[in-house]
């Protein structure tokens, strides 16, 4: 059966995260139906990073091995056309080889954390930004981030029903930005290694918010980290500012067809 | 009674328009209402722009007479409290003159068209953006628009509904920009002028896509201008990638106090 690699787009506000449940719609048990509608079959996904509920994504890439050897564009017309009315897109589909895991070929992740600093409530990207309405200063959430890049044990910033064997990982980028919005600022904080810890990114960002808005100075995030102790964290974030933004592998596998976007 | 400006900021999508109606919610009766529950009162807002159905504002401003001499940060904090859960927002408020009218004051009004170029159907900002699948090109659509800027008779890109006595407007600004998005492409059109025809922004834009999709050469742009016929007209765009950005008055009402956002 032929391989395919799908990137995915989607909110994650009417999920209950990517991973199928018995009870509560997930992203994968969509797209999976709407591939069955499709294939007469029933394939089963592999995703790169498996979001919370919750948590968007602009980048997920997922595999899935199907009965027919589709033409490509009408792979992506076609599952596209079945995932309506919900809030999910395939942009891009690409033929794979059979070794190619959509998780465990991934040789790094990155996400994006959105935050609006604002008083007025928000209007168009309600539920897609989080929401911070005291002032944040980006100098010091720079500074603490500087603390945090490189390979720590991170249980601070480890969700106490993380699965993962260690909590050592590398972080290789925490880069924070500031825009200027016509109403307020936006402070984009964008993250990159090759896995994360369970609820890690919020509580990396969590944590910096206590830096920015002036609970904590930059030298108490590197007090933190070393503590590793989860109750040294600063308060979680809500997921609705996380966006899985990319997945890395060794070889593009979207890199040689034409982008379907 | 003194006079307040408010700033507004709205989704058009559940709305019926701008302007109160008899029978369907509009963005006005829901200020309206907002302002009665606090105030005590029946105040009467009038707005520089009547946005159409659908149509979504960030910058519409606005007047009223209150009884109560509001603390301005007091009045937009509990404006915006009585206006849950409608994306409507009050993003700044000023105190003015008895004779300043958010109308007729007005020096000039400023619009934004976003088109979104791609094949996937949109997740996040679906609704407010015009999704285009077809490829647009830019620069015959910068061409284009070249040739509908400064004083015209604009009868071929007016809504036969509209009650301005004269199709004779000054267009001072048609810019168009471009922009790279992870998925697609997006185009923003920047409309400026002292007032505008029923209709005029997405007629306007409506006839560039003609021009972007390689359906018209930007000459017959020109010709479509000159022919003063309605009927000449490209098929005027959808609202809800229409956005009022902004309005200029000779002195900016809001300048002197700090901003609520």
């Amino acid at each position: 059966m032929p391989r395919f690699a799908l990137k995915i787009e989607y909110s994650g506000a009417p999920f209950y995260g990517w991973q199928r449940q018995k009870t509560h719609s997930s992203v994968q048990q969509t797209v999976e139906d709407a591939l069955a509608k499709m294939a007469a079959d029933d394939p089963s996904l592999v995703a790169a990073g498996r979001t919370d509920r919750g948590v968007h994504a602009t980048g997920q890439v997922a595999h899935c091995d199907l009965k027919r050897n589709w033409d490509l564009f009408r792979l992506s017309e076609a599952l596209n056309y079945h995932l309506k009315p919900w809030p999910v897109a395939v942009v891009d589909v690409a033929k794979v080889e059979d070794n190619f895991s959509a998780r465990f070929s991934a040789v790094e992740r990155q996400y994006l954390f959105r935050i609006v600093n604002r008083r007025a409530p928000m209007t168009f990207e309600a539920g897609q930004v989080w929401q911070v309405s005291q002032h944040l200063e980006l100098a010091p959430m720079r500074e603490a981030a500087g603390h945090l890049l490189g390979l720590h044990d991170f249980t601070t910033f480890r969700s106490v029903m993380c699965q993962a064997k260690s909590p050592v990982k590398t972080l290789d980028e925490l880069r924070i930005e500031e825009f200027e919005l016509p109403h307020g600022r936006e402070f984009r904080f964008y993250v990159r290694a090759r896995s994360f810890l369970h609820n890690q990114v919020r509580s990396l960002v969590g944590s910096l918010v206590q830096v920015g808005r002036g609970s904590w100075s930059p030298d108490d995030m590197r007090l933190a980290l070393e503590a590793c102790d989860r109750s040294a964290c600063g308060p979680v974030s809500p997921p609705h500012g996380l966006y899985l933004s990319a997945v890395q592998y060794e070889e593009d596998p979207f890199a040689k067809i034409s982008d379907t976007a």
